[in-house]
C-alpha cells in the first residue's frame, strides 16, 4: 500500500463545465487513525451530476464544497487501520469519502458492505444512494401505482436505470428517453423497458405521442431543459413529476431554462415536486433489503461503467458524465484494485 | 325589458391580447323557452384572467370556445320567462350563461342564489367561482396549517383577495403581492393582509426576504412570470405552491416564460401543483357555506370593481383586467339593473 494519500481538492469555482484548473491535486502522508477512528483505502469514487451543483457557492440542499476542501464524493474501499471499534482492518466500507485514496473518518455515516451479494461498486450505485433515488423518488414522491406509465429521462444513467427497473418491477409500463441508440438498446433489450426514445435521433413528442397514447402519469426527470418540456406536454391528469435533477442546466452559463409549459400542471392537474435522498435516511434500511432482494433473485441489473485513471483521472471522468458518455453508473478506479 | 338579445361572440383567435376585431357583437330576438327551460335577464357577468385561454384553439382543461360562439362567461340575473320547474320567474340564478343580455337555459348548472346574503355580483366572486378557487386552492391543493407563512400573488384581484383573507382566517400570516401603492394600502388596511409588496415599486426578492424571514410556506400564484421566480428562491422547506393561473403570461406572443428557479423545488422539497376549481364542484355547497358564514359574521370583505356600459364594453373591460386597473372582482353590468 502506498505511504502517500493524493487528494483531489476544489481550486476554483467553475463558470459552465469544470476546467482542469479548478482542482488541484495535492499529496500527503496516509493519516494515522486516533482513537475512534479509521483509515479507508479507498478503490471507487462515485460519479454524480450532482456533484457540479456542490461546487457553486451559495445555499441548496447542501453546503457548498469550499475552495481548498478535498471533493466531496460517494466512495466504497476497505478499513487499512481501525481505532474504532465498530471497524475492523479489512472491512468493506461505504462513506462520503471524497475524491482521495485514503480517507480519515470517526465512522459516521460509514456503512459495512457485503461483497458477497455484489462487487463493492454497485454500492455507489443499484445498491447506494443511486438506486436509492430511484426507490424513494418512484415509490414515496410519485407514489407509482401498478399500470401507470412512467417515462424516465436519463434512462440510462445511474438513478435513470434504476428508475426503469424499479418502475418494471412495480407493475409500470415504462419509457426510458436516452442519447443514442446503442443506450436505448440496452434499455429495451437488457433492462427489460418497454420503449425506449433517443432523444438525438427522435421527436420526443411525436415518440411520446406514440408510446404514451394515454398520457404519462409519473415522469421521472434527471434532466430538465427541452425534454422536461415536452414531457408537460403529454401528461395524463393527476401526473406526478419527480424533480430528481436536470443535468442538462447543471453546466448552463446563462439562466437555467425553465420549463415553458409548466402551465400544463394546471391543464392536467398535475404535480412536480423537487426530491432530495438524504430525507429518507431513516429508511434507507429497508428499501436496501428490498433492492438487494431484487439483485439476488435476478430481477434487477445493475451496471457500472468503470473508469481507469486513479484520482488525476476525476476531471476527465467527471467530463464523461456531463457528456452523458457512461451507460449506468459511472464510478472511478482508484488504488490498486486490492479492494475490488 | 327589451325584446333584443345582443351577445358577444368570438370571431377570431386572438395573437397577444385581444382586438375589437376579436369580436362580433350580434343582435337576435329574446328566445322564448320551450318546455324544461327558462330565460334569464343577465345583469351582471363575470370577467376572468382564464378568459385569455378559453379564447384559444387547442386541448386545455376546458374545450375552446369556438369561433362563432357566444363567449364564454359566467353570469347572474334574473329569470325573465321559465318552463322550467326548478325555476320561477324572478329568482335570482347564476350560470355559464355567456357574454350576452339574455340566456337562454335547460337550468343545467344553473344556481339560485339568495340576494339577501350578498349583492348577486358578490356571487360572481367571492360567494362564486372565485371563492371557490381561493378556498379549495388553499385548503385542497396546498393544505395550508396555521401559522403557516403565505404568498398570495394578484393579491388584489379577484381570487388573491379572497385567497389572501382565507388564508389570514385560517391562521396564516399572509403576505400579498400586487401592483401599485394604492392597491397594497388597501390589502393591508382593509382585508388585514399582514404585509403587501407593490412589484411595481420594490424588489419583490428584497421584499420577501424582509416579510417572511423564515421562507414562504405556500405560495398561491395567480400571476408567474418573474414574480414566480422570484418566490422560488425564497420559500421553505416541503412549501406548497399552487399554480391557479399565471396571468402575466396568457397574453404573450413568445413563448411563455418558464420558471427558471423551478429546481429551488428540489433545494427546498417543494411541490409545485396546478388547480382547477372545476373538479371540486362535488364540494361546493360545503365551501360556500362556510364562506357564506364568514361573510354573514363580516369576517370577509368582498369588493367588486362594476364596469358599465353593457356587452359592448365587454372588450374594454376585458383589457383593464389584463392591465390589472381592477382591485376585487371585475364584473360587466349588463341590463338596465332590474336584477341587481
Amino acid at each position: 500500500m502506498s505511504s502517500t494519500n493524493r487528494q483531489v481538492r476544489l481550486a476554483a469555482r467553475p463558470s459552465g463545465l469544470p476546467k482542469p484548473a479548478d482542482w488541484d491535486l495535492v499529496e500527503l502522508p496516509v493519516p494515522a487513525p486516533g482513537p475512534g477512528e479509521c483509515v479507508v483505502a479507498i478503490s471507487h469514487i462515485s460519479l454524480d451530476p450532482a456533484m457540479r451543483g456542490w461546487m457553486n457557492a451559495g445555499a441548496s440542499y447542501i453546503d457548498p464544497v469550499e475552495i481548498g476542501d478535498v471533493m466531496r464524493a460517494g466512495a466504497v474501499g476497505r478499513v487499512s487501520a481501525s481505532e474504532h471499534p465498530g471497524f475492523d482492518v479489512g472491512d468493506r466500507v461505504y462513506g462520503n469519502f471524497g475524491v482521495q485514496e485514503h480517507a480519515l473518518t470517526d465512522g459516521k455515516g460509514v456503512h459495512k458492505i457485503d461483497p458477497s451479494l455484489a462487487a463493492p461498486p454497485t454500492y455507489l450505485g443499484t445498491l447506494g444512494m443511486t438506486g436509492l433515488t430511484a426507490y424513494f423518488g418512484l415509490l414515496d414522491v410519485a407514489k407509482l401505482q401498478e399500470g401507470e406509465t412512467v417515462v424516465v429521462s436519463g434512462a440510462a444513467g445511474a438513478v435513470g436505470s434504476a428508475a426503469g427497473q424499479i418502475a418494471k418491477l412495480k407493475g409500470a409500463r415504462v419509457i426510458g428517453i436516452a442519447g443514442g441508440e446503442q443506450k436505448c438498446r440496452w434499455l429495451v433489450e437488457e433492462l427489460g423497458i418497454d420503449a425506449a426514445i433517443d432523444y438525438k435521433g427522435e421527436d420526443v413528442r411525436r415518440a411520446l405521442r406514440e408510446h404514451a397514447p394515454k398520457g404519462v402519469d409519473v415522469f421521472f426527470d434527471n434532466v430538465g431543459g427541452e425534454i422536461l418540456d415536452a414531457v408537460l406536454t403529454r401528461l395524463a391528469r393527476g401526473a406526478r413529476i419527480v424533480i430528481c435533477g436536470a443535468v442538462s442546466q447543471y453546466n448552463a452559463t446563462e439562466a437555467v431554462r425553465g420549463p415553458s409549459n409548466y402551465l400544463s400542471l394546471l391543464v392536467f392537474r398535475a404535480t412536480m415536486t423537487g426530491m432530495v435522498v438524504f430525507d429518507y435516511a431513516a429508511r434507507y434500511p429497508e428499501a436496501m433489503a428490498e433492492i438487494a432482494g431484487w439483485m439476488r433473485e435476478g430481477k434487477i441489473v445493475s451496471r457500472e461503467h468503470e473508469v481507469e485513471g486513479g484520482v488525476e483521472a476525476f476531471h476527465d471522468a467527471l467530463l464523461k458524465l456531463f457528456a452523458g458518455e457512461n451507460t449506468g453508473k459511472l464510478v472511478l478506479r482508484v488504488g490498486d484494485g486490492e479492494s475490488s
